[in-house]
């Protein structure tokens, strides 16, 4: 059931399944976007994060939902299978050692190419950087940033079109989001935040991303819907 | 038969397999880089190309050559199966129906991504603003564009490295350029350029790339090396 007239400006908004994607797209559809919902699936975790997304995205309405695979790992096996893994040796104090070289960069550059066949100018991303403060591409100055290659690098742009990167939760606290995502209609049952979730997308309850998100919960005095194996 | 000595900076060059990559992979190599050569199979063109990227990248003593595959067809086929054939209807003068909406965004991020892995600050890539004058991602703006948001988006460029994209190509003729590449030892016969060659990497002769290939050798008052079916 999509409500959003047909004449509603578009907008790309990066869906991998977990929770502030999931609130990401539900402030886009409650800004009467029509939205167009992309996963990319660059081998990073679960297949039933894809799910999720899949399951996310009909939820909330999106007009479409697609799933593009990046295959990092070129021939042969290489650091590229697993660019957080290869990093510890050049980790520095402040930026998490799961950070993943320009993976935002790559995320918004594919965004950007469907939201130019579309004809939008308008992409959402869930980023934030208050849980994530160390990571380089979670900050306003990058997402200013990537606004003004995207002027550069498009026909669009090149015409006059002036591309937003909205990133709606970029100064919220988990509980903010949450508490948010709950106004917005999410339910948060659906989203699978775990790095090591098991088939069915039930979380471990003990990893970084469980940890942090069960923090959220608790901290907007809300009941985790998370299902733990 | 790699010459360069270890402690040689690391360059990430785009290497497609066509003639003007391979050229800008040979001014790396001149100018004293290591160099990494990366193909980026976004399903473009025939297997041809990437034989041809990987006999090119053996052929100027590449430290490594990788290729990633990028599925942009989505989940049950869709425009970006083809982007540059949900172009027209939205096309306007001046920018050629080819154009692929953000590919050099999306090139250069994977790019990126792997220059930070490496410990590179430099990338380049081979686009050229006189053969394809309306390509917005083939400006210097755009190339200066990516080099900010480098800064922006990375752990090296967060912490002061200043990243440089090299376009050595950008201004030069087709002509310029082939007779630059064989002073820097390309082997054209090496390169596939044609949109449609078969599969031993024969040319049709016919299409826009292999007729602007063509002029330039005509014009360089050289002969053609290129294959013919």
């Amino acid at each position: 059931m999509n409500r959003v007239a047909d004449s509603a400006a578009r907008a790309v908004v990066l869906l991998s399944g977990g929770l502030d994607s999931a609130t990401a797209l539900a402030w886009a559809r409650r800004e009467g976007f029509a939205t167009y919902a992309l996963s990319v699936d660059y081998g990073q975790r679960h297949h039933s994060e894809l799910q999720a997304a899949a399951r996310v995205a009909r939820a909330q309405a999106a007009r479409e939902h697609r799933i593009m695979r990046v295959d990092l790992a070129g021939i042969g096996g290489s650091a590229l299978t697993d660019w957080s893994m290869a990093l510890p040796e050049h980790s520095q104090a402040g930026i998490p050692v799961s950070y993943v070289p320009a993976r935002n960069t790559m995320l918004l550059a594919l965004a950007l190419g469907w939201a130019e066949v579309l004809g939008a100018t308008d992409l959402v991303v869930g980023v934030n950087a208050v849980d994530w403060s160390g990571y380089p591409d979670c900050r306003a100055e990058f997402i200013r940033g990537f606004e003004a290659l995207a002027a550069l690098a498009t026909k669009a742009g090149v015409e006059g079109a002036r591309f937003k990167v909205h990133a709606p939760l970029i100064a919220m606290s988990k509980a903010q989001i949450i508490q948010s995502g709950l106004q917005w209609g999410v339910d948060y049952a659906m989203t699978v935040s775990c790095y090591r979730a098991d088939s069915d997308g039930r979380a471990c309850g003990r990893c970084d991303s469980c940890r942090l998100r069960r923090q959220g919960f608790n901290a907007a005095g809300l009941e985790d819907p998370t299902r733990y194996v």
